[in-house]
């Protein structure tokens, strides 16, 4: 196979950065045996992505010598970049920095300075280092270190053969910001990513793929080759992400479509990115100086929790209750025991009642309530697994509505969420644009 | 490279299903672009693995014709079982199942029952079948049909040259129950995996990885090469798996050694197996018939979230709640407006008024509250980001303790949480053993 070889030093002289061939192996039998998500993928990808760069694979694979070796091998002949995770940490299998720098070639050679890290690091910690750390401090012979701030197994950077090789460490939390402010630089410096992004998505919420794909083709199809598109679905939301395979839709022209696209959509498109749903109606919020309080029986903490995931949430979210008996939805958010006993827990009214209330005892403008039956057991003849009742209280009144989800029950919580998110949504952009008639039930 | 061939017709001869070459292929430029996780790897490897198979392989590639081809090509040629995910719907970027059937030599034929059920299932949701929905109704000429209870798109089950390949469609709601009900049941009838499960599994908690590794090595060391040891750490979790790379320890040879493991680590063993921290403390709640509520600030609905996501969690879990403001603290946790003007929100006081303050409204055994800064904003040159404190009331007492974590938010919500879980476990087991002192903080 012929490959684009990147620039790899000197200035960027803004090669066509889709060309270059990126190849992630994510190594762990931790992995393969589904111990462990392969976050790697997801969050290289995504970066990679927003500077028009893709993966062209992701290959995963255990933590066995002559594996690594092999697949290292094959994945170092056909690429430009080379991207490893994993098996640089202080346990037995870890091995990566001994395997590949034998396939290349390379000594490894003790780097004092990381040691000294790894050592004052166990020392802030009150640990005492193991032996077993020391081999973390070694280093290839013609390579560099990516210090790690959140660890203490740095990564590698070694560009050999026209080529370049990255290692990082397997943990997220020390992976990412090493990726985003070091790894990523160091890319765009030697023109192996754009500086900036590079294609647009559209988020929409409330309409199947199949039909979406249906009501965009009028403005897409005419575009035919010229204009990538890929749909992805997710618990009630599905994204269209338009790219320019060939580089003859500029960056203005792709964002001239997406805006026909959400004009087209109405109240169907929810953000242009990857803003969730709670991220939209945080903004929403915040622009009109608005609180947020939220009850939850089904969804159980997972509501309150899209929300607390967003930096700065204290500004607009008041609070929220996870009532799992009848005593708590009582208590906590003086919802009547006769209502419960007429109508029970799962009912339009105790919806109402829990909004009301939530948004009453915290001082809150808006209210959203879920209550439901998220399954596998319970549920009736009339609200079988899978009913959900949301209810919204705003400045305007309180509403509730009806969801039919299925499915196991973390896809029933997930979606339960998301369709009460995307309701608030859609009434606070509604209230933003000065409408005054009852949310859509 | 020759591979053991599996027996995939008859009454299987019980062949070692951990030599049978799996390889899984997951489609999709959403996953190679980060928009969406690779769950399916994580899904197919844990069901494989609890049953004596692994994967040797899963390659992530473009949903690009071409890609699609080669890839599969590659795949089939060395391993026994290929599993192909996603690619089967109903949009212009589904082509894996025409491509497949291509490389194979295989028609395609039209299926009238596929047909119906995806009409019928467009008729239950209110909603007009579009046209593009109609290739999906298409199965291999030589293979069969994995109906879809909760989807469009069927899976497709197809033997040829002595090997089998399966291929799924990628919503997980659909491949999930597929795979559980329909393909390991056929697997398991052909002998490509075990009828049960097939390794141990010890999970630990408050122990780092390597002082784990150093700490079980005196009972691990001396089985050499007859023990495969793989250590995975999460979040303030460490999971060591155990299994036979060569069939010398059988089952019970394991769990004897597991159980050695057990009894060294005491409290720091959480249990056997994939149960999650919270699922392990309902077990222990509900064994002593106590209930429990929880209070958050920090973590914002993720701790009860946790216990929500057990099924049958009303039985032990009363209900949560979450005080983003102080308002909803006095409001709904009965947390003195005096004690929060002195001691501020993060702080000891705070969080044993909370874990109080929520057990005794909601009438819990237990309560268990975590209030800090999860950051990146916030925080006091005395408690910065990072700082968490927990109480745990409990019939014996109320006590606090104060945890530092660090990384982005969302990790700092985790750990937090698991923090939590885990005191309130250790807690659970000590009050088992009908230990009275205070629990250690």
């Amino acid at each position: 196979m012929v490959s684009q070889t990147p620039h790899l030093t000197g200035p960027a002289p803004a090669p066509n950065v889709a060309a270059i061939r990126y190849e992630l192996i994510t190594l762990g039998d931790e992995l393969l045996l589904g111990l462990t998500a392969n976050s790697h993928l997801t969050f290289i990808g995504a970066a990679l992505g927003r500077r028009g760069a893709s993966l062209t694979r992701n290959v995963t694979i255990t933590d066995e010598a002559g594996a690594i070796a092999d697949q290292f091998r094959e994945s170092w002949a056909r690429s430009d970049v080379v991207i490893t995770t994993g098996g640089l940490g202080p346990t037995c299998d870890d091995r990566t920095r001994e395997v590949i720098a034998g396939v290349l070639g390379q000594d490894l050679v003790f780097e004092p300075a990381v040691l000294a890290d790894i050592e004052a690091r166990f020392a802030r910690l009150g640990r005492k280092m193991t032996d077993n750390n020391l081999k973390q401090a070694y280093r290839f012979s013609r390579g560099e270190i990516l210090p790690n701030a959140n660890g203490t197994a740095p990564g590698l950077w070694v560009e050999q053969d026209g080529k370049l090789l990255v290692m990082l460490p397997g943990p997220p939390n020390e992976l990412h910001p090493m990726f985003t402010e070091q790894v990523l630089p160091r890319l765009a410096e030697r023109g192996l990513v754009a500086r900036r992004e590079a294609y647009v998505q559209i988020r929409t919420a409330g309409i199947g793929e199949s039909a979406l794909e249906m009501r965009l083709q009028p403005l897409l199809a005419p575009h035919g080759a010229a204009l990538n598109i890929a749909f992805c679905a997710h618990q009630g939301q599905v994204d269209v992400r338009l790219s320019s395979p060939d580089g003859t839709r500029d960056e203005a022209g792709l964002e001239a479509i997406a805006k026909d696209c959400a004009t087209l959509l109405g109240d169907d498109f929810v953000c242009y990115g990857h803003d969730s749903l709670a991220k939209v109606c945080a903004d929403l919020l915040r622009a009109g100086e608005h609180t947020l309080a939220v009850a939850e029986t089904a969804t159980g903490g997972l509501l309150a929790n899209c929300f607390t995931d967003i930096v700065g949430a204290s500004k607009f979210f008041a609070g929220g209750c996870v009532c799992y008996s009848n005593e708590s939805k009582m208590q906590l958010l003086d919802v009547p025991e006769d209502l419960l006993l007429q109508h029970g827990a799962v009912s339009a009214e105790n919806a109402v009642a829990m909004a009301a209330g939530v948004a009453e005892r915290l001082g809150a403008d808006y209210g959203l309530a879920v209550t439901g039956f998220a399954g596998p057991c319970g549920g009736t003849r009339e609200n079988p697994v899978g009913t959900i009742y949301l209810a919204l209280y705003t400045p305007g009144g309180v509403w509730s509505r009806r969801l039919s989800q299925s499915g196991p029950r973390g896809a029933v919580k997930q979606r339960a969420v998301n369709g009460a998110l995307d309701w608030l949504r859609r009434e606070l952009v509604r209230g933003k644009r000065g409408g005054s008639r009852p949310p859509s039930g």
